[in-house]
């Protein structure tokens, strides 16, 4: 099965789930319900319910329960991009002005906070304390990403480990979290659902080494943001990290005259070029292709049938995409 | 009972929060710690932690279970904080620096979502699906009252119940929602929750009326922020309106040009010597008075004894405050 096949296997489970985020835009004022709107509509693939909904399917789950929490993945996700975005003064996010080029910084950090809350108050409408715990904990750990992101701005002498490691918060954590709460409100056995959230947190580690290769291999009109954006910010991502190691004292002066914001816009431009006529988005993408085999390996324990292998295909996805 | 009296039947118990609280410091990055530890030793006299305990006590509690809870609360409290003095872009909080004054926006904003993260997972901790629903929309409810303080900034036009309705979200909510919590968790009946929901509301009206009072009866020395910061922030409370409503042509002139940020320093001081001089502080005091009279009213469901007693002492506390 692809993933057009998924997409048309769960089309109805998901627009419950597009249902269920419209309600959630039916606030006291209008100001927000408008913004929420348009946040709201968009969004991407509803990747993120979307494995919360297949890690519950190969058990005994029902759809009433599943969609708070699904709903409520989404709306963290969408809360962490305004934080996100306040964080990096970004302009730009899907090709649109994002929030925080339009209004306060003030709003825009409460509008965060109000969506949080609101996620929060979907996954307690599971009234499942052990999902709440997963929601709880996962929003720590994103913020422990946000947090390592931003120590680690414009240190080219990171590891390896310390990249990971921030990825994993940023990308990979509410991925693993939303495989393991399908998977309780599924009521999997407890090593269906280790081996669920292991399967979760491995695609949210591909999702997010493509979105850094994407940054640097793909041109602004087809990201809808400007390309080489995290080098402008000083952020360092695996492909980055790769040419460093492999490139030769010119290209090693070049990538820190870059990260540590002392570059002109030319540079910046010839690093970009630098980066791709070398190794290291191949290289990258390589990194990517283990965790995907990782996620494949951690479905071992799920019982064989269609679910599996829509979770197959959602994995095999990562690696696809192009955006 | 007087307060200290509260204060010390429940010394041991608050030494318990204290300690739950202390274990929440213990994070991985030092810099954060260290952080979170000062704020947390920073903080004021745990009234929301007491509140929660004490709304708990008249019934059938556990006090393991009631921790987790009451150091969740007053996390939340913490991190609302942060992100208040972020929007107010305050530099001074209990005669400290803020954290806003010492570290980057971008920290500030990321350092108050993990706070919301641990305060979240305490609530989680509890594993009582009800407690979590609570907290979950008790944080809507403040991020609804800092939306609404925004958006009446400066605009002197606006009704009593506008600002009710705002201090509701900014300081009540999270008092009624910790009564509620801790009477949730001594398995109240129901129309005892709600009376204890109700006591929590009034006594936290009471406490925010006050805390508008204080902003303009006592000097910068005492209250460790600069006199009269409201009026500069251009946010009307209920003095300034009470003012505004019993003042000549000239008053309300003078108040009009200090909320809309036009005035001089020497203004805004003839400002606050004018409400000062006018009925307007003591007029506010008596709308908390009859809060503090519906708080008494509402316990009228719970059980007499000791904890009642205690419970009343809290309200006329929320009085009595000079700080």
């Amino acid at each position: 099965m692809d993933f057009a096949g998924v997409l048309s296997v769960m089309g109805a489970d998901l627009r419950r789930v597009e249902d269920r985020l419209r309600d959630e835009t039916r606030v006291n004022y209008p100001f927000i319900g408008e913004i929420l709107t348009e946040l709201i509509a968009a969004g991407g693939k509803r990747l993120r319910p979307l494995l919360l909904l297949l890690a519950a399917r190969p058990f005994d789950y029902e759809l009433e329960q599943l969609l708070p929490a699904a709903a409520g993945v989404e709306l963290l996700h969408t809360a962490s991009l305004i934080h996100d975005d306040t964080i990096d003064h970004a302009e730009l996010r899907r090709g649109r002005p994002t929030l925080n080029s339009r209004i306060s910084t003030e709003t825009v950090i409460l509008f965060g906070d109000y969506i949080f809350a609101r996620a929060a108050m979907l996954a307690a409408a599971t009234m499942n304390p052990r999902v709440v715990g997963v929601f709880a904990s996962t929003l720590g750990e994103i913020c422990d990403g946000q947090l390592q992101e931003i120590f680690t701005t414009r240190q080219l002498e990171q590891s390896r480990d310390d990249y990971l490691r921030r990825i994993f918060g940023k990308t990979a954590a509410l991925f693993a979290g939303s495989a393991e709460m399908g998977a309780i409100l599924g009521q999997a056995a407890p090593d269906a659902v280790d081996a669920l959230r292991r399967f979760g947190g491995d695609v949210g580690m591909a999702f997010q080494i493509i979105d850094d290769v994407l940054d640097l291999r793909e041109n602004t009109a087809h990201l809808g943001k400007p390309s080489g954006l995290d080098l402008r910010q000083g952020t360092i991502t695996l492909p980055t990290m790769m040419f460093v190691e492999q490139a030769d004292g010119d290209g090693r002066e070049l990538a820190r005259r870059v990260i540590d914001g002392r570059a002109s816009d030319r540079e910046h431009e010839e690093l970009v070029r630098a980066i791709r006529a070398s190794d290291a988005l191949s290289d990258a993408l390589r990194v990517a292709e283990c965790y995907v085999a990782g996620a494949h390996a951690a479905l071992e324990p799920i019982p064989d049938g269609e679910s599996r292998r829509m979770l197959a295909a959602l994995a095999d996805h990562s690696l696809r995409r192009t955006h």
